[in-house]
């Protein structure tokens, strides 16, 4: 076996190639509609937000087989002459539309719509599903620990806990979009122009004689940005090295920015640091905690009043742990512009392209609820807004897609419209989604 | 902010990044020791799969800033000229111990340890963990879904499931030595060399006429290896048409290799699909069945006697969904040749590089407790074997690392070694760590 780095073309399932070469002998390449949906909402969650619509479109403009692909593909003696001939000229031809990026989504909704020939859109399946629904449940996750820390800011600690180095980076942008103030990843700061946040590991302070003299040299490298870990060996003696550190820098002319607390009862301990620093007279000196926290943990913490200023959030926010997967589909809905669908029990589907509808309410703006219907349908009233546009045709972008701030930007106002009770972090409501008579009353043509 | 392809060193927490200003501005780059290991195994886990190393490796050999990662950083306006300086020439110099990979292991234990000058040993950290956690839980967990499987072969059909590409082909790999018998995912097979395998989906059904159209369609691209997938619309129906296309192929000589359910109550679709098979007399055509599958529901069908030949497993394997996170830490235990140690509540550390002893029982050869010693400790006991050896030295290579089918191996050979109690899929025992007496009776110099 052949040992290289493939082209992302190859990160799919066998069956989309071995369906490739039976759609080839057989004639049937007519075009083909996809539609991307989650089938039903994760546990404790009201709403998924939807994000992966830009490595989706930058994949389907880039993808094509490489020669070292197709060598490969030709030594497994599982494919013939005309499917590699094929594969060798392969681009994306495709129309796709969706979603924006930050839309709240609901069980059923396709947030994607591709439409290719049949196999091009078999072939990206395999990534369109893993991109949307991993960068779906990560920013939905951080838009939840956003809500719990009531204001506080949130950063992204993740990298070292996420499965793989893609997901580290994804849950950096998704989870600024979903609304953390940034991310200690250095290479996702790099690549999506995210702010990156950074304090001190413990083996900076075992690295040195004393927690005091470690906490002096990093303050001497970073007099204007430095955030002390205070619970190496003991959190009150931790706590004084600091304070003895802050004011020297103040004699210095600078200030220290934080101290971090990442074990023990956060709560106890924020609260003693808190008293500590305002009797040093360092009410400015934040504190940041971290270590195992989530939205549950989080609420608890500041829905109770602890003194915390900022969360970092790794563990159990970089794998969405309650909520690691989805039941997210990509289900064929047209073949031959005819419509189609499949009825397998507890996984029937919808057939036709469709169009989502949301309703606000006039007072409030709040979502009231959304109407699923075909593509081609009227507005089911006058006042629902349209969904799903057109972002690709012909394999081509449509149009820019908005910045990576005015996404997150777009994730605040959108979490605001959201009702209070599909807000919730337990045992939320959702919302309804009404179908058109179109779509429930339809049989296939040969039934 | 620029945005470009960083490379892997900055796949990285920024402080590490901060920290080295700080080490190199107060001298302070003597050599240190970290421990990788996990505190504490995961619910329901009696011991984790050790896996991640040809990874590791890699990385630390590679390991280099590029000029668009050092104009990144140099843009943030972070870092001084003279930590830049340094990361313009930086290399992994540093010394690697670490078990095998497929070694189980348990908590507390050091799975790798890293000896290098200390900013060396700071920056990896953030990619190791990543690593290690990441493959350590899929292998874990795969080879609980094939211990579950009595038999039965398991196939990775994750990739649309995972948290994003990198995970998705670290779960090929990892759930192979696992012990699973292939992948759907066709780059990963390319990469790891490991066996491809896949059927079809069910937008392949609804691009045809009639199911039986899609059937023939399929059988003759692959007279000798095709699995259908037999409801789309209704089971029954759908095995009958499977039916009259293996006699099609028998006439022409072929045999259809199996068929595939995915929904419904596959206990009893599986018995009446197996029924229907043997009455057609094709007791040869096998059973696969696929749709939300781990190693519980697993247990239920195979210890339950339904007639399933072999197990596609996905969504909640690709995410190691009831044990997606484990509390894998990487920490400083010597700098300077000094152990060192933290005593942060809950999170405290031993001291000093260490060594892992394995004993089995004389009798079946089962393993019957570790030793954690100091890494120059002497055998604790005649028949210990020592786990940890030497990878890499001065940052290269100590030879060469086992073949994937050599782990797969191991790792079957490694759980027949373990006690039932140990390898059970719920309240498992674990296996007793003994602690050597210079492991807790330190005290740190200056206390």
């Amino acid at each position: 076996m052949s040992r290289f780095a493939p082209s992302n073309a190859l990160f799919t399932d066998l069956y989309q190639l071995t369906m490739a070469q039976a759609y080839l002998r057989s004639g049937q390449t007519d075009e083909a509609t996809f539609s991307l949906f989650v089938r039903n909402l994760p546990p404790d969650r009201g709403y998924l937000l939807f994000a992966g619509l830009e490595d989706v479109l930058s994949f389907l403009e880039d993808l094509g087989f490489t020669k070292d692909d197709l060598d490969y593909l030709r030594s497994t003696g599982q494919f013939g002459d005309d499917l590699i001939e094929y594969l060798s000229g392969f681009r994306f031809t495709g129309s796709v539309r969706a979603m924006d990026e930050g839309t709240p989504f609901f069980a059923g909704e396709p947030v994607i719509e591709v439409t290719a020939p049949v196999i091009e859109g078999q072939i990206v399946e395999t990534f369109l599903i893993n991109q949307v629904n991993m960068q779906s449940l990560f920013a939905t996750k951080a838009s939840r620990v956003v809500r719990a820390a009531i204001g506080a800011g949130v950063a992204d600690f993740a990298a070292r806990r996420t499965h793989g180095t893609d997901a580290g980076n994804k849950f950096a942008r998704a989870s600024y979009i979903g609304g953390f103030v940034g991310t200690s990843n250095v290479g996702a700061g790099a690549m999506y122009g995210i702010p990156t946040i950074g304090t001190m590991a413990h083996s900076f302070i075992t690295s040195f004689d004393s927690e005091l003299a470690a906490f002096r040299a990093y303050a001497a490298a970073f007099p204007n940005t430095t955030t002390l870990l205070v619970d190496t060996y003991d959190t009150a003696k931790g706590v004084d090295a600091a304070i003895t550190v802050a004011h020297e820098l103040e004699a210095a002319g600078h200030r220290l920015v934080g101290i971090r607390l990442d074990s023990g009862d956060l709560d106890v301990t924020s609260r003693m640091a808190r008293k500590m620093l305002d009797e040093a007279s360092l009410p400015y000196v934040q504190i940041v905690a971290s270590g195992g926290l989530d939205e549950f943990s989080i609420e608890t913490l500041a829905s109770g009043g602890s003194p915390v200023d900022a969360y970092g959030v790794g563990t159990k926010a970089g794998v969405s742990a309650d909520a690691p997967w989805s039941d997210a589909a990509y289900k064929q809905v047209t073949y031959a512009g005819q419509p189609v669908a499949k009825f397998s029990p507890g996984k029937s589907t919808l057939p036709g392209p469709k169009q989502v509808w949301r309703c606000h309410d006039e007072g409030d703006g709040k979502v009231l609820h959304d109407h699923l219907t075909s593509a081609d349908a009227p507005a089911p009233d006058p006042l629902a807004v349209p969904l799903l546009r057109d972002v690709m045709r012909n394999g081509k972008r449509a149009g820019e897609l908005p910045s990576i701030e005015s996404v997150r930007e777009k994730v605040r106002s959108e979490m605001e419209q959201l009702p209070d009770s599909v807000r919730a972090l337990s045992d939320p409501a959702t919302v309804e989604v009404l179908l058109a008579d179109e779509l429930t009353e339809w049989t296939p043509a040969d039934e």
